[in-house]
């Protein structure tokens, strides 16, 4: 849209796109319509009684110190902990590899920043997740993209993406969003070595490693690549950077997540992130601190997954009970989100409209595809809707389904 | 410095300088020496028990909003407090005009995001604020830069500036960062007369426009400038991009500023915010909400300006009683710091290192100077240090002060 202001002044129309889904759940936030659009914890689960406790011992404690202006690298007892709570997973790394960041969509942002030169390629799998496309298209990024199956990323196929000159592989390894499949062990130590091999690093996102339902935990990606060097160093100096958040396992309102990433990374990260937003709130990083440095916090990570598995499950079920033959969908170990398959030949842009009227959401899946394709997909969230809404919500969008389908 | 992962990745080196400020600070922080060299508020006017309430409020009555996700624009009844305070100084605005920022330095940034394509020129004060030019170093911008006296900017020499193709104006009319120094009524309505005139817009950056303590409140550059147009729309569509914040009269650590703006820049800043940050802490801007739209907030800035106002005039009185001959500075009527200009061919680099190890520091006025000059200026801080750690301050600087200029 080319307004009275964008001509009077030539405002920057290039590479700055919306989010189709921010935009959608405009629509999609009635009262009566049943969202599985959006990415939204349960509020739920929100430990509202710790943030009181929390806000109250920060004030009276350090109220001086958790108002005033901060360090842009982060609170430095909060970087230590993350350290730390790295280290058990068996990589060493010391605060100095953390940056804390305003949500993890400024970590994409600033990875960005320092990355993408105008031109440069990224290969990200296809679908991916929609936030890392938005920060990068104002970089002036070109996607090259990889398929994924049951197992995540085809990386029996990454040699052949990597002879071209990208400038970093993006990768969720767990409960992807929007697909909610999980990258096997085997795939992750291939996805590792070919990336050493080629010399392109990796970044890991991983906002929901925590929030597993069932199997077994998979090592991330950065531990991977770390077992796979000489220990000459004691401080984590490969070839990821990785990324997670506080959102889902606290509060998404905190904006509160963080980078691990080699020192030299770290550093340009932060001299970056001077120019954006000098730093990311003291008094959310005090607070978020207060809380997950405690016992407490695993019993609540125990809670949430209980919450989401329950969810998931009723939404696997009522998928299986409602939706016709023909239609696929994927089996999340974990994370907020499961993806469904249409027929193909049906557009799911057009069954979202008469969704929407039959009160239901979900996100077709054509958005989350840089190169284009997936027009037959949807990507549905059962994190934030009760059970009996997931049922309902399921049942109405599968009547919806059933009448496009025929 | 180019490090190993430079040279493996080819990280982006151009153009993001890390700000002289913050690592200068590192050094300055130590607890014996006295530092007028940061932008900090004093922690003593921190309403703290003021949060406490608030976050109890917010918690109680509404946690399950404020620790979600919120949308890019803002806490609405944030945006609309802001829009009535707006009109109380004669502008109609409403919330689509609002946009709420990570801090200052976001609204910064993403006016850079939306206006500045590489080689673009912008027109800012010399000296001006040190965040800006980093904000804006990054999107691969040139300076043009106008003088300044004792009533700011000197709008006489504006014209000669705007026959170069210049992308904005960047102005802080009130005790303006690094000077102190306030933009005088009358060129306040010529640079909004000669803007219009060529058509290029103005970037108004007040942070401590409340904060005065002395003379009368001058009218925003966006008020002189909605009032020199036909009054044909209800709602604010001029020339003029106002940003302001709750760093000075709060607190920094919650960072968050606002963005007052026609309907359509607000709208590019809110798509370039989605790729940044998503949206600003929800959890803060319920809790500055709270406390700010109560009339208490009114009885709270002037705690703050008999404050600072103390520490100003004790500062000036120590300049004027230990200061050798040959040495001026700024009288400013509000705000955080003022200038001191030394004699010509003194170094204020050198200065500095005399300074700090006699335990005491500001920021040499050099860097706030895009395109070189002002060897010989500092910029001192007046609002951190209490009132007897500004005299021993002031002592020790002419001490260093006078030995430099035998």
């Amino acid at each position: 849209m080319h307004t009275l202001w964008d001509e009077r002044f030539a405002l920057r129309t290039d590479n700055i796109g919306s989010s189709a889904i921010r935009e959608m759940l405009e629509f999609t936030s009635l009262p009566d319509v049943i969202s599985f659009a959006g990415g939204m914890p349960a509020p739920e689960v929100f430990p509202i009684e710790k943030f009181k406790e929390a806000s109250e011992v920060v004030l009276t404690e350090m109220g001086d110190r958790a108002l005033q202006y901060g360090t842009t690298e982060g609170y430095q007892p909060l970087r230590e902990m993350i350290a730390r709570n790295a280290s058990k997973y068996g990589i060493q790394i010391s605060a100095d590899n953390v940056l804390i960041t305003s949500g993890s969509q400024q970590a994409l942002d600033l990875l960005g920043r320092i990355f993408i030169n105008r031109g440069d390629s990224v290969l990200v799998e296809s679908p991916t997740y929609l936030g890392a496309l938005q920060a990068w298209n104002a970089y002036g990024v070109k996607y090259v993209t990889i398929p994924f199956d049951q197992d995540g990323m085809r990386t029996d196929v990454l040699e052949s993406r990597l002879r071209m000159r990208i400038k970093f592989i993006y990768v969720l390894p767990n409960f992807q969003n929007p697909t909610g499949v999980t990258l096997s062990r085997e795939r992750r130590k291939q996805l590792v070595d070919v990336a050493n091999a080629y010399g392109v690093p990796i970044v890991e996102d991983d906002p929901y490693g925590q929030l597993r339902y069932e199997g077994d935990h998979l090592p991330p990606v950065v531990v991977l690549d770390d077992e796979m060097r000489a220990k000459k160093v004691p401080i984590y100096s490969g070839n990821v950077i990785y990324t997670s958040t506080f959102s889902k396992i606290l509060a998404p309102g905190l904006r509160l997540a963080w980078v691990v990433a080699p020192c030299e990374v770290i550093k340009k990260l932060v001299q970056a992130k001077q120019g954006c937003d000098l730093h990311t709130s003291t008094f959310t990083q005090y607070i978020a601190y207060e809380i997950a440095n405690t016992p407490w916090m695993k019993t609540h990570i125990l809670t949430i997954r209980k919450t989401y598995k329950e969810r998931r499950d009723i939404m696997l079920q009522s998928l299986e009970q409602y939706m016709p033959e023909g239609v696929q969908w994927t089996h999340p170990k974990g994370g907020l989100f499961l993806w469904v398959t249409l027929p193909e030949g049906i557009d799911a842009g057009e069954i979202f409209k008469s969704a929407v009227e039959a009160k239901v959401a979900f996100v077709p899946g054509g958005s989350f595809h840089p190169l284009g394709g997936g027009e037959n997909t949807m990507r549905l969230n059962f994190s934030n809707a009760k059970p009996d809404l997931i049922m309902e919500g399921i049942k109405r969008l599968a009547k919806v389904v059933k009448e496009n389908i025929k």
